[in-house]
């Protein structure tokens, strides 16, 4: 893993059955394994933005062309990662469509129809869908021609709605991030150049993985006016004037998969938060041939499936390499039964986490094992916490940044003076790009790493997936 | 709606905010009242899926074009209704990419990987995805370029097993439509030439809508060893013999919408069984500027939402037209609560279906509503087989065929010789095609209705959406 983790994380992916590839370029096939840890996270979430007062709606996966080029910026961003249908059945087009890379103009199309007082402000929708783009270079999960993701799409009356809606969602993102998956995340802005193509504002959660390189985990942007503008979504407000809405989209992709893998994954294999992980405790028989053991190992999953999500292994495998493998698929506890505890009436059960073992009498079992599983929760949530901030450094100068990011790879901050030229001077020479301009700002000195004028925002740099 | 049933499912849809249209020629926009609907049959379905040991798998959106050519019935039937990727960024690409219109050939090529051994069978895949079919005429949730479905991907070690799957996940099927969207359907077996392309046989559920029309409202298909024998998916058998594997593969559509409607709507809108209905019960204050009404509402709600979807409509409208939108909405129940109701302590409960108004204490409505509901489901299932039934006749001759077709619009019951031409002839002079060769089978007389020899098969005829 620490020698070459690029290939640690290729071998992990495959190995515990959460992908496999297939002769579509650049695409994956999310197996089963995978696609339960999808559908957990997709179910906390889906619940948040319900609560929140959003409501699902589906729109197409095409968008004429001429669609997608109404505002300026957003077709100047995506143009060049979008596939092009160009013939249905034996017709070609009299117009391409491209596959969604996003759906904002969709949206807002549909938004112009639909809007037209204030009363029909806000306008919260949510869609869960597929999305593609025509990435050169993919990894499973973390980048790849197609992926799943919920896109939210929102309009509102005034600015400081929409600024408070774009918010409130990086928020939630936080909480699925830190509650559910256990990967701590950084909240902030991203500057000019990093921003989402038609947004006035982007805010981004950024996670810091096992080998020090930063990952996006979620993203939330507040569009202001300009697809309104573009598209004409106005509307009648209290006094009878017309206005345009404010607009916000923000969204979360498989790519919060990837990040849970390469926060919590170790030589062994994956290491599955317990409440997205989708068998929690996994039941291996010892010695399974002497009677009574299988009969002892069954009645404990049934037992114990009431309290968590149980499985059991009873295949002709050998112990050793059932316990592998529940390790490589990153099982938090796996539970021993064999003759010996029969007797005494208890069972052997490990964490994933930490290996402890510990033996605990069948009666103590369905309260234990769900303590055990907050606990490992909580401590997977702390430990990474612990990880990122010996990852993050404080820099002054890009020499010291450069060497930096080679000896202790990590985030990297430095004060900015909020120049372009500066960011695109450190990227070119250290490799870094801006990760974001954190809410929690501090004053580390009065000079720009980059070019020494006065410095005005705290960034946090990295390299980055 | 009886003088034009296309125009009234047409403004049916629009009024009640199910969809919505767009740019994008024959896609609709799934508005939150649709995909609410949309995820209640999910959640419905995909329970039964896992319990019956399934898993969720996701598989490419693209399929390349040699991939699939290699299953030569199932491209012969696909072709020409398929979008083609030609470009993708600003690249022309070496092989067209077609976008899914079913992932047959990408389950496929994924077993023949996975697959090795007896032990790894069965293998009892599903996805819930979008597909693209390049229809020339379309419909809301009936025929449209995109749709969104589930398509269950199983493989088997017999071919007795294969066909218990399949005749298994019909049942599945025709449990959900009739237990959840309360419409009946009709089982049986798809004559060769409907059968799905490349299957060996397809059994199918079909509906009958208000108008008399039928619609097939899901369909499981035995696909033999064609496409294991195109695609090398073999196994090991406990004999050491290589073997191919026996698939399935089987499907319902956001369509089973679209049935719903047409089976139980009436000339003021929808009728929506309350087991998917996102809202069971809609409260209407009456005269809410008197003190005290809305409070009561309010209060009514916070009671009844523990047993079950509740909504209140306090908005500036008058009562009147908060009935008339909750009818066309098709809310399975409405309760009025005005200021004489309060004094009396009772609400005044009207039923969507049969319009029956009923005075209840407020004491009693916590039991009395979900009594309602059970029984709304279940008598609109009971009047859905009675209208289907009295839509069904007997029909002996061509000619008779045609003249009760156009007078009585419906399933003609015919005898069937199981020529190929017979159907192709029946259809040209009656526009009836053969819906399938009921499980139920009887013998109506000795000559196929046709051509007068023997006949050997009972088939449900009908005009069909």
């Amino acid at each position: 893993m620490d020698e070459d983790f690029a290939q640690w994380y290729t071998d992990v992916v495959k190995k515990a059955d959460l992908v496999d590839y297939s002769t579509v370029r650049g695409s994956m096939i999310i197996r089963p394994y995978g696609y339960a840890l999808w559908e957990y996270i997709q179910q906390a979430l889906d619940k948040k933005i319900k609560e929140s007062g959003h409501e699902n709606v589906y729109l197409p996966l095409f968008i004429p062309e001429s669609l997608l080029q109404k505002e300026k910026d957003h077709i100047e961003g995506f143009a060049p990662e979008v596939a092009w249908v160009t013939h249905g059945g034996e017709e070609e087009l009299a117009e391409r469509l491209c596959v969604r890379p996003t759906s904002e103009v969709l949206f807002c199309e549909h938004y112009s129809k639909i809007i037209h007082s204030y009363r029909d402000l806000p306008k919260l929708y949510n869609q869960w869908g597929n999305v593609v783009r025509w990435e050169k270079t993919t990894r499973p999960f973390l980048r790849s021609l197609e992926f799943l993701w919920q896109e939210g799409h929102t309009c509102h009356a005034t600015a400081e709605e929409a600024e408070e809606e774009t918010l409130k969602m990086l928020d939630v993102y936080a909480s699925v991030c830190e509650e559910y998956l256990a990967v701590p995340v950084l909240k902030g802005q991203k500057t000019e150049k990093e921003k989402f193509a038609g947004a006035k504002r982007t805010y981004t959660i950024e996670s810091l993985m096992h080998d020090g390189k930063a990952l996006q985990t979620g993203t939330s942007h507040h569009l202001g006016t300009g697809f309104a503008e573009a598209f004409g979504i106005q509307f009648t407000d209290k006094h009878g004037n017309m206005q345009h809405v404010h607009q916000t989209s923000w969204g979360i992709t498989t790519r919060l998969i990837g990040a849970m893998i390469m926060v919590h994954g170790d030589d062994r294999g994956l290491v599955i938060p317990p409440r997205i992980a989708p068998v929690q405790l996994q039941i291996v028989p010892i010695a399974q041939h002497i009677e009574g053991v299988l009969d002892a190992a069954y009645q404990l999953k049934d037992d114990l499936h009431v309290v968590c999500r149980t499985a059991i292994d009873a295949s002709e495998k050998s112990p050793g390499f059932k316990y592998n493998e529940c390790e490589m698929r990153g099982i938090p506890l796996r539970l021993e039964i064999g003759p010996r505890d029969i007797e005494r009436g208890e069972a052997v059960v490990v964490r994933r986490d930490t290996g402890e073992k510990q033996s605990l009498p069948f009666g103590k079992l369905s309260t234990a094992i769900p303590q055990l599983l907050e606990d490992i929760q909580r401590s997977l949530l702390e430990s990474a916490k612990i990880q990122r901030d010996e990852k993050t450094q404080n820099v002054f100068t890009l020499d010291e940044m450069k060497q930096s990011l080679h000896t202790d790879p990590g985030f990297k901050r430095a004060m900015w003076c909020g120049a372009r030229e500066c960011e695109e001077q450190i990227k070119e020479k250290t490799g870094a790009t801006s990760r974001c301009i954190p809410f929690e700002q501090e004053r580390l000195s009065e000079q720009c790493v980059c070019c020494k004028k006065e410095s005005h925002h705290l960034v946090f740099w990295a390299k980055a997936y």
